[in-house]
Parts: structure tokens; C-alpha cells; sequence
């Protein structure tokens, strides 16, 4: 009669061990960690782990800002839904709505173009370029000049990576500039949709529930990557086929429970574990706050621009969708900061540092004094970067801008040009000055910059780049500049791509007329950041050097920040304590999506899930602890933003669940990873499998993939 | 470096048993279920447990609305801070702010009155007197006339019981009527104020934290018993010496951990657990709804009247506390029906219950639909009662319609007086016309009974008392009731008590009027209850003598609802998941106050308590599993209102922590105890020892009491 319950029988205070699951790894650091991989139970070899060309690792792939993995030998790839949303709002129609009702091709001939923004890169190759970029560069350069140097070899290397046309190639600055990889990934680009479930499946929960556990979202989709005849990437086209990828991962219906080891492989994008307290305290102290005061201001400014307007509200909703979604994680982080004084743990971990290198550091005597001052000019040119943004604060002016940098950068030869304005980068200017015509209104962009020119006089006027103030519009006469403008038309705009630099000069269009007269002072910002930059360049990585030095005397190997490239982490299924007498996770189950059903968006799963959930019938996927399915799970593992779709492992390496999120309390991982609070969102396999057989029947993938269910 | 943190190591499923620790027992019946009291681990024989006149009953005492128990030989007596809360108030001055700062007495000599609403009441004797009220009664009677009769049998029965002055007496009927016990008090009148901690302490987390875990408050005062030197309640006197009790509570400080069993002994006040399905739902349709519109319109009405007047606001402060705790408790009701479908729990109950007495039933073969007719005319009267209620809500109107009540019943012998009327209640009656003086203004009286007049208006015309609406005054016709009464001054509200009835008939203030013309109606409506009251006592008993034999032919024993009197119930220390994902408790930790804290109302414990816990001077309290002091713990024991200061006690009968509150999602145990999500919460001893000793030094009181500290 009454619901069965999970209660935690045994308690123990368990004391978190410093620096349990922390870490980003780069696979070939893995081997490093053999004896911790064991410790855990982990029982995939770290060396397998390690070469790219192997399963599992040629199995992790990436998508535009998310991770994923092929799960068949026939290029079928699974990530998150929220990763795959592009590839299905594109194919939605009012009639075929599959945003709202889900799709599934039940054959391949079924499957959907995902457009030219879905991809999948798969890294094949991942080379330690350090020498290549730094060596030799001559030791009296001035920042900008070394900052340039830099760049120019490094572009030279991505062009010579990139000859074979199949390859986009990259050269990511490691430890802070202390070493260089030339990352080569296979660029696949015919990615078809297969299946995603409904966005009340997918995004159960929606921005209410963002960052939040208990979580209940099933949020996975899968595509699959398609290839010429001859195997190698090709444009879209219906004679291409299924990619036949090195290795795929066996999926395992079997299940974790608590304290179980878990892998977790994909592409993280940033963190900041390296940055110094005064860093911390900048961004805590200066930049947070500057950033939650501009985007709450231009998000009431936007609802009220749009207000009474649904296709004006319709226009912004992606635009304050992620305002919001940056709002919350920096309100997240300035929270953690509140509940933790990290500044103060990373003061007594530098004063450590310190003395160490005082002692033991074989780097130059102003090494600390240089880094101070290097760290000093980052932040004071970070102000004036900010009030530059407040100012031109307009996606017509920002297209203006984009248009005139292009026709002047495009004067030189091609290699010479800044990165972002290649003729490599040519198709995504395009794509993005097209795109601005599904979230632009022109009254709303003008609300929005006068709010912002508003805000910018407020700026104290050291902030301020020199000069700037004399050369703007007064913030009550921008309607003559969107009166006389045709940039608004997506035509009129994507026309100026080619122009040369002259017509715009000569043009009676007030945003490029704009653009023209604010050039040489965003120039001289620009120069001043490379200045800053190469000053950064030329010093951090002798700090780093030092750090690893220090860390390697205490016995501990070093990862590098993320920076999109592919790591692996690792830790266990664990729940957390937000606070004190409260206790959340690992995980949650099916009766929690009745518990939070209301019918209304966004939480209005369909009717055939929750009947599912309410006849109990949870086929082989019922787990024997919690007596039910589980949907989502906690777990130890280090994350950040880019982890999304990120395949979840279990000790032997088959596919338990998708990475998808991070609790709110674990925000402030981006500076540093406080083990004891910190834990990653997934969705757990069980629920996709249960899902996919009890409510989507979509037994064709089933059947693809190969499945380990539980035994008995 | 990092937190120990609380961690659920092993997760299992627990199917919570139906009914498991539900139950507020009367002692004498407490026998009968040894076998269950074994069972969880209780050792103190049942039997023990039955005899009020032994250890540990005879230590558990009540205080007005709240619960208490002996801890020394001496009268030491320990409640919760909110039940001792008026002595504190009542010694409170600018100069000497024990709210604020609380109290200690290190000597006898410096204990303070408590003031005469704080009694000691101790039950002596319950005595099972159902034939003296019921056997007899003419079976032909009208409701009104049986109801009456039994009023006098009652009222014989008490007075017979007082003829000891030392004695209170009471025959409250259990069992919906089923059965009537007279239970016999002690009543000791001199009661003194000995310790009680800030009210941060105390309070910690206010109406904030009111019904919610995790919660850290240090909710307990002490007090002492005083009598004469003959041993006999007394009036408060320097001479009295400290009442010497039958027996006293052991102290444990060895500590609990979930699982392990616990009593509770106190005087839970009301339940409803054995009303119909149609009563479930005239409360949840009608009545609650009611409620939550009318109190949630009177508190913006005394927020609006009383703006921007502190002094109107503080006479106003406990008014709109308690009308907030209705509300939130009210509204708890609402969430949890909406939660679980108590009502159809009930349906099926019923139906099964309606099935066994069609078989089995040895009553009357119209007892279902006496019984359905007998609840529905109780509804239509209680709709009546409320719009009665919006009609008459004024202090003023209350005040001089008691006062001329009193006089219409001093014209009786006393033992006809309606009950609450009689010479036993003047001093009572008094003190309330005089309280009213707090918490009284004139123009906020006469804006609440307005608004509530226009509420009123809005009562369906079939719902009001009949001929009420001529006798009302019109809503925007107050002002010249309150510019001519002298009911507003306390000496001339007062000195009506004593003037017969025709003094009021010939008196020109209006509010005497009002009630003088008011009295029929009222009257027709109080009889109106009694002819309902006496029709529900003459089925319901019936009713619950069938439910009775149902039950026990399922060898279940049956509690009668709560209503004031000494019960005893059993549980587990537990945590609960609220919902899918998270688990409270059941500890919450001293650290958690220091998560809490913010320096500001409700969060802002004294500062010798943030510095004994930031120094982890946890001292001998330190319970092993969660490496802290702990402060405040869940048991799935059966409590209500009433049950505050309840001595929680371990296997052995040792006091282990004291009542306080349950959980949000628990208030819905009033009606129906769901065994999964009641919770009650306690103030754990080790807590209030750990404050005594290393925050407020009360080591006389701590060398008082008999401590079993935790061996090694």
C-alpha cells in the first residue's frame, strides 16, 4: 500500500580525501594514474586508455561545444538532447512538430539532415607542438610582437595540418601556455538526426530545473555520421553512408549503484583551476558583479521591448534563454564564493608555493614580480574590454564591425590575416550574420544598446578605452542610425561580404559608418590585449613550469586546465550533502517524474511515460536497490561546460550513462574542485534503454547496439 | 582540510510497513502491545509504562498547550523555549533582556515567578467513567436534551473530582465520544523561571525554518515546580518549597543513532484521524479553503492598519505570528492532500469498513446513515459557525458578548452554568479581557471586523445564520461603535464582570448593545450545535464501537484520537526523502548552524556559540558517527500540537531530547499518518547538555540532573 522508499540505513562520516576525482586528464597523462584508476576499481588499462586509435577512446567524439560517442559500427552517435536541438528545432515544422513530439527514423532512409551545424569531429591525432610554437622566439620581444609570433606559428602548423581537406586542425595552448598540442580531428559533416526524445522527455524540468538535482531529464539524442563512398567526410548528400568509425562502446543495461567507479571521456571547454587569488578576487570582487548588473539590466530591458510582441518574445527567447542560463552560473559562482572563501584557500596554497620556489624554483628571481604585473595589466585591460562591450553593446553595429574587419583583413595574404578572418572562417561569418535574422528586431536592439550606452557613462572614466566616449552616438539619438540603416535586411548584410575596404568608407550607412569610425580605437584595444597576452604568454608558462615542478616533489602529477580538448576523468557514483541534515542523490528515479508532474510546461511529460511509470513496467531495467528505474545519477567525476554528451563508463569502459550537467553547489569547480560538494548530472543508460523499449519503441536502435543487460 | 561530510554509504529499499509507528496511546493500553515494543527494541516493560504512578510516567507533565517532564528530585522541570516563552517574556525589561540574551539562575534564590499561566499539571489518576456519563440516558432524546445531559453528568463528575482544591479535573470524551475517562491533575501554581538560552538559540531560525528540516534550534527552557512546605499546590510564595516529584527522568548523553527505538510521553492536543471520507472533504473543499482566504485577507488588512505605526505593529505581532502559523499550517494541509489522495485512502478504508459491518455489524442495521446524516447536518452548522464567525470578528464584539453571556449565566446555580461560564472559569475570563490590552487598536479592530464584514456579504445567503444579517451593523457604519464605546479601556471593560443582565439591556455603549441583540441568534446557533453535538455523540460512539470490533477482528488495537490527555508513542530515529532524489536527516549538526548563520534575525546565535563550534569544543557530546555535536534529529514517532517538550527517551526510559515540531510534509498526520513521510523533530539532548556546558556554564543545573555520559 505504501510506496517503498530508498532511506540511507547506515550513515558514516566519511572525511573526503583533498583532491579525490579532481582532474582533467589528457589521455596520455593516464598511465600516470594507474595505481589511483585501480584504487577506485577501474579495471580498463590505463595504457588502453591512452591511445586514441582504441577503443574506447577512438569512440569519443565531439560535436559544436558538446561531446558524444558512436555507439554502433555504423556511425551512430549518442549526446545530449540539448547538444542534438539544433539538428531538430531545424527539421520542425508546425505539422512534424519534433521538438515538442520526438522523432525517430525507423530506417536510415527516414533520418534527417542535421544542417550544416551539426558535425562531429573525431580527434585522431594529438601532438605535442611545444618546441614548434615556442622555440627560439628572441628573448627581448615586446608582447605584442611575441603574442603575434605565436600566432603566426601556430597558424602555419594548422595549415599544414589542414592540406588534407578531411581535417580541421587546431593548436590549444596546455598549462597556460607552457606547451602546445596540434590537435587533428576528422571533420564529419553529413550528420543525420535519428531519434531524440520529446523536449518534455528531453528537457523535463526545463530552465526551472537547470543546474538543480533531484534532476529527471532524459537528455540524450542520437545521430548518426554519414561519409562519402570512398570513407573519407563529405558534403551532404544522399549517396553518402553510414561512417564506419574505429572502435564503438558497448552499451551496459547492468547498472551502477553508490561508490561505484566510474570514466568519463569528452571535450571540456574551460576552467580556471590555475588562476592566482588576486585573479579569484577580480572576478569574485569586480568582473561577477559587473556581469550580473549588465545581463539582469538587459534582460528586463529585453522583456520589455518584447513585451506584448510573441513574435518579438519568440525572436529573444534563445537570446534570454542564455543570458539567463549565464546569469544563473555567475549568481552560482558568486554563491560559492559566499559559501566558501576560495580566494583565501588558493592565498595559503600560493604563500606554499611561494616559499617553495623562493627555495627550490630554477626560474628567473622576478619570476612572482613579473607575474604580479602581468596579472595587473590583464585585469585593468579586462575593464576596459568590459566598457568597450557596454558601448557597443548592438548586434548591428557588432555585424558592422565583423563586415569592415573582413574587407580590411582580406587586403592581406591569407596567412597573415587574423585568426577568425581566414578564408577558413569565411563560411562561419556568413552563417552567423544569416543567423542574426531569426533573434533581431530592430526596436529591440535599440533598447538594448541605449540601456547599455546608459550603463557605460556610469563606468568610472579610467575604465574606459581612450577616446572612445568622443566617437559614440548620444545614448537618446540612436534612432536615426536604425532609421538609416539596411543591415537589418540579411540580403543587404551578407552583401557587403567581399567589399573591399573602401566602399565602406564611402558608405552613407550610419552602423558601417560607425563601424569605420570606431575601428582604430578597437584596434588599440586589441593591440593592447595582444600586448597583455604576449606579456601573460611569456611569463605564465615559467609559473606553470614552477607549479609542476612543485607539485611533482609532493608526488603529484598535473593536469592542464581544460580547453576543449579531449580529457578523461574519472570518480564514483556519490551523492552529496548541500547542506547540513540534507542529503541528495545518487540518484533519482521514474516515480520522481509523477512526483513533479504538473501537466504544465516544463513539466508536462507525455501521457504514455507516466502510464508506463504508473503500470510498473520497468522490463529489464529495473534496478534492484531502488526497485525501479533510475533516470539520473550523480557522480564524483570533474566536469565542466563541453562535457555535455559526455559518454559516462563504467570500470571495464561500456557506456552507463551521458553526461549532461552539474549541481549548482559544484559552479565554482571552474576555479577550484572542492571534492567534497562537487558532482556531475548523468542520465542513466537505463533510463534511455527503458525509454527507448517502453514509451518510444525504438527497437531499430536497440537492436544496433550492442546491449550487456543484466543477468537473471 | 575538508569538511567530514554525512554520507549515506548503503542504500537500501525500505518498504515502510502500514501503520508502523502510528499510534498515540493511552499508558493503560500500552501493554497490549508489548510484543511491537519489543519488537523495536524497546526494554522498558509495558507494563511499567502503564503505571502513571511510577517512573517514568510520573515524571511526565503538562504545562498550559505544551508538555514537560521532571529531571531532578527537586521540581526541575525541562519544556521547550517556545512553552517557557511567557515566563521569559514576563521577566523581560530593556535593562534585563532575557528574550534576548537569556537566563540563568546559579542559585535557587535567583529563579523568577513564572507568572500564573504557568502551571505544572500532573496527571494522578485516569479513570474510566464512560458508564457514569453515558449509562441511562433516555434513548428518545433530542440531540440538544442528550447533549445537555451529559454536560451535567461531566460537570458533576468534575466537581466532585475538585473537591480537592489541590486538583484540576477533566472528563474528555476518547473515541469520538465512545468512552469518557476523568483524568486528575495536580495543578502546581508556583512555577519559576531557572534557565532558558537566547532566544537565537532558542528560536533559531523563527518563522523561517516554523515546520521545516533540516532545523537547529535549541528549543528548551527550565523551569521549577514550587509547593508549600505541606507539600500541597500552592500560591506563588517565597516560602514554597521545590516540589518533590514521584519520580524524575535519568538524563542519557550516550546518544542515539537511526534505527534505534524512542518513546515519546506527552499530551498531544487534537487529531482527526477517524473521520469520515465526507469530512476529509468538506475540510479540504470547504473549509480550508475558507480558512486560507479569510486569514490570508485579515493579515493584509493588520499589515495595511497597522503601517508605519511600530507601536500599533508590536500589539499586532503575535496576533499575525499566529495567524501565520494557521496559515502555513493550513496551507501544509492543502499540500499534502494534494500530495496524496488522503480522501480516497479513506474511501477504501470505509468501503471495506461498510462491507465488514453489513457481515459482522452488531448495531443498529441505520447506524451508516444516522451516521452520514448526523455528519452532514455537522457540516451545514460549521458553515453557519464560520460566517457567524466573519460577522462577529471585533475583539470589542467578543469581549462584551462574553461579558454579557457571564452575566445571563451568573443568574443560575453554578453546576447549571454552561461550561467555560462557570465560578471555576471567571479568573480565566478575566485575565483574557485583561491580556486583551496587548494587542489591541481601536481603528485595526474596526478594519479587520470591516473587511470581514464584506467577506462576509459574500457568503452564500444559505450559509448564514438566520436573521443574522439584520442585526448587523453596515460595514462602512463601525466608526460611531468604536468613537462610543468604553469597552477600548481595560479598568471599564472589567468592570462589567458581576453587573446582572439588565445593566447591559439599559446601557447606551454600542458594542453592548450590538451584543445584547446579537445574544438570540447566537444562541440559536449554539443550540443549534448542541442539537448536532448530540446527535453526532449518539452515533458516532456507535460508530467507533464497530470500528473497534473491525479492527480488532484484524488483531488490531485502536488509539483514540488525540484530545489533550497523557499518551504514549513509539518509533525509530529516521530520516525521510521529501521527495524523489534527497533524504533529511535524521541528525542535523552544529556546523549547520554556522551555515545558517547570517548575523541577522532568525540567523543569529550568540557569538560564544559560533566560537565554541568554529573551536570544535565538542566536549563529551561529540556522537561518534557524525564527529560533531548534534543538534536537532527526526523520529517516526506519532505527535501533534500538544506534544511540544515532550520527553523523547531511549530503550531504557532516559531522556534523550524533547518534542518540538514535525516537517511540512507531515501536517496531513492530523488527519491521516502515513508511516513514509511523518516525521517528527526533537532537540537532541546532547545539544542542550553541550550549550550548558560550554556556552551558558549552567553547571549547577547540569550537576542537578542524574547524566549517563558516553562510555571511554
Amino acid at each position: 500500500m505504501f510506496k517503498s522508499v530508498v532511506l540511507p540505513v547506515a550513515l558514516l562520516g566519511v572525511a573526503a580525501a583533498a583532491g579525490a576525482d579532481e582532474g582533467q586528464w589528457q589521455p596520455h597523462q593516464l598511465p600516470q594514474l594507474k595505481s589511483e584508476l585501480k584504487r577506485i576499481g577501474i579495471t580498463i588499462p590505463a595504457e588502453r586508455l591512452a591511445d586514441l586509435t582504441k577503443h574506447p577512446m577512438s569512440a569519443i567524439v565531439a560535436t559544436p561545444g558538446c561531446s558524444a560517442s558512436f555507439v554502433s559500427p555504423d556511425g551512430l552517435v549518442v549526446t545530449n538532447h540539448h547538444c542534438g536541438y539544433g539538428a531538430i528545432q531545424r527539421n520542425s515544422t508546425p505539422e512534424h512538430n519534433y521538438i515538442a513530439n520526438g522523432f525517430l527514423a525507423k530506417t536510415r532512409a527516414e533520418e534527417l539532415p542535421g544542417g550544416p551545424n551539426t558535425v562531429v569531429y573525431v580527434t585522431e591525432k594529438v601532438e605535442d607542438v611545444t618546441d614548434r610554437v615556442l622555440k627560439g622566439l628572441a628573448p627581448g620581444l615586446s608582447g605584442k610582437d611575441r603574442h603575434e609570433q605565436v600566432e603566426a606559428r601556430i597558424k602555419a602548423l594548422i595549415a599544414e595540418c589542414e592540406s588534407d581537406k578531411a581535417y580541421r586542425c587546431s593548436v590549444p595552448a596546455f598549462n597556460r601556455g607552457g606547451s602546445y598540442y596540434r590537435i587533428k580531428q576528422l571533420l564529419i559533416r553529413d550528420v543525420r538526426l535519428v531519434y531524440a526524445p520529446a523536449n518534455s522527455v528531453g528537457d523535463f524540468g526545463g530552465d526551472i530545473d537547470n543546474y538543480e538535482f533531484p534532476r529527471h531529464v532524459g537528455d540524450f539524442s542520437f545521430l548518426r555520421a554519414y561519409v562519402g563512398r570512398d570513407g573519407r567526410p563529405a558534403d551532404p548528400s544522399p549517396d553518402n553512408v553510414p561512417y564506419q568509425s574505429k572502435s564503438f562502446l558497448v552499451v551496459s543495461a547492468e547498472g551502477l549503484k553508490a561508490g561505484d567507479p566510474i570514466l568519463l571521456a569528452g571535450y571540456p571547454g574551460r576552467t580556471s583551476r590555475y588562476k592566482l587569488p588576486a585573479e579569484i578576487r577580480f572576478a569574485r570582487d569586480v568582473d561577477y558583479p559587473a556581469k550580473v548588473a549588465s545581463i539582469t539590466a538587459d534582460l528586463s530591458v529585453i522583456a520589455a521591448a518584447t513585451m506584448g510582441n510573441p513574435d518579438y518574445t519568440v525572436r529573444y527567447a534563445s537570446v534570454s534563454k542564455s543570458l539567463n542560463n549565464v546569469l544563473k552560473k555567475t549568481r552560482g559562482l558568486q554563491d560559492g564564493f559566499a559559501r566558501k572563501d576560495i580566494a583565501a584557500i588558493k592565498d595559503a596554497q600560493d604563500a606554499q608555493f611561494r616559499a617553495w620556489y623562493k627555495q627550490h624554483g630554477t626560474g628567473s628571481k622576478n619570476l612572482l614580480g613579473d607575474l604580479d604585473a602581468a596579472i595587473a595589466a590583464d585585469m585593468a585591460t579586462t575593464q576596459q574590454e568590459t566598457a568597450w562591450a557596454e558601448a557597443t553593446h548592438s548586434d548591428l553595429l557588432r555585424s558592422a564591425r565583423t563586415l569592415y574587419r573582413l574587407a580590411l583583413e582580406q587586403q592581406k595574404p591569407d596567412a597573415q590575416r587574423e585568426a577568425g578572418y581566414q578564408d577558413r572562417d569565411v563560411s562561419f561569418i556568413k552563417a552567423r550574420l544569416t543567423r542574426l535574422e531569426q533573434s533581431f528586431v530592430p526596436s529591440v536592439d535599440q533598447a538594448r544598446w541605449q540601456a547599455a550606452l546608459v550603463r557605460y557613462g556610469k563606468i568610472d572614466a579610467k575604465a574606459r578605452p581612450q577616446g572612445l566616449d568622443a566617437l559614440l552616438p548620444a545614448q537618446n539619438a540612436l534612432a536615426p542610425l536604425y532609421k538609416g540603416t539596411e543591415l537589418g535586411d540579411t540580403a543587404k548584410r551578407l552583401a557587403w561580404i567581399g567589399k573591399d575596404a573602401d566602399a565602406f568608407r564611402k558608405s552613407n550607412d550610419p552602423f558601417i559608418q560607425l563601424a569605420v569610425r570606431l575601428h582604430d580605437t578597437g584596434m588599440a584595444l586589441e593591440e593592447r590585449r595582444k600586448e597583455v597576452d604576449g606579456n601573460l604568454e611569456r611569463v605564465v608558462p615559467q609559473y606553470m613550469d614552477a607549479v609542476i615542478a612543485w607539485k611533482k616533489s609532493q608526488g603529484k602529477p598535473v593536469y592542464p586546465d581544460a580547453n576543449g580538448t579531449l580529457r578523461v576523468t574519472y570518480g564514483t557514483v556519490a551523492p552529496y550533502s548541500p547542506r547540513d541534515g540534507i542529503v541528495k542523490g545518487p540518484f533519482t528515479t521514474v516515480e520522481g517524474i509523477l512526483e513533479k508532474q504538473t501537466g504544465k510546461p516544463p513539466f508536462d511529460a507525455p501521457h504514455a511515460l507516466l502510464q508506463a511509470i504508473r503500470d510498473k513496467r520497468y522490463g529489464q531495467f529495473k534496478d534492484p536497490v531502488l526497485g525501479t528505474v533510475p533516470v539520473n545519477f550523480l557522480s564524483s567525476a570533474d566536469t565542466t561546460g563541453g562535457n555535455s554528451g559526455s559518454a559516462v563508463m563504467n570500470k571495464r569502459g561500456e557506456l552507463v550513462g551521458l553526461n549532461f550537467d552539474s549541481t549548482y553547489e559544484s559552479i565554482t569547480k571552474d576555479w577550484y574542485f572542492d571534492p567534497v560538494i562537487t558532482r556531475a548530472i548523468h542520465v542513466d543508460i537505463r533510463y534511455m534503454l527503458w525509454l527507448m523499449k517502453e514509451v518510444d519503441h525504438a527497437d531499430n536502435l536497440l537492436k544496433e547496439m550492442t546491449i550487456k543487460y543484466p543477468k537473471g
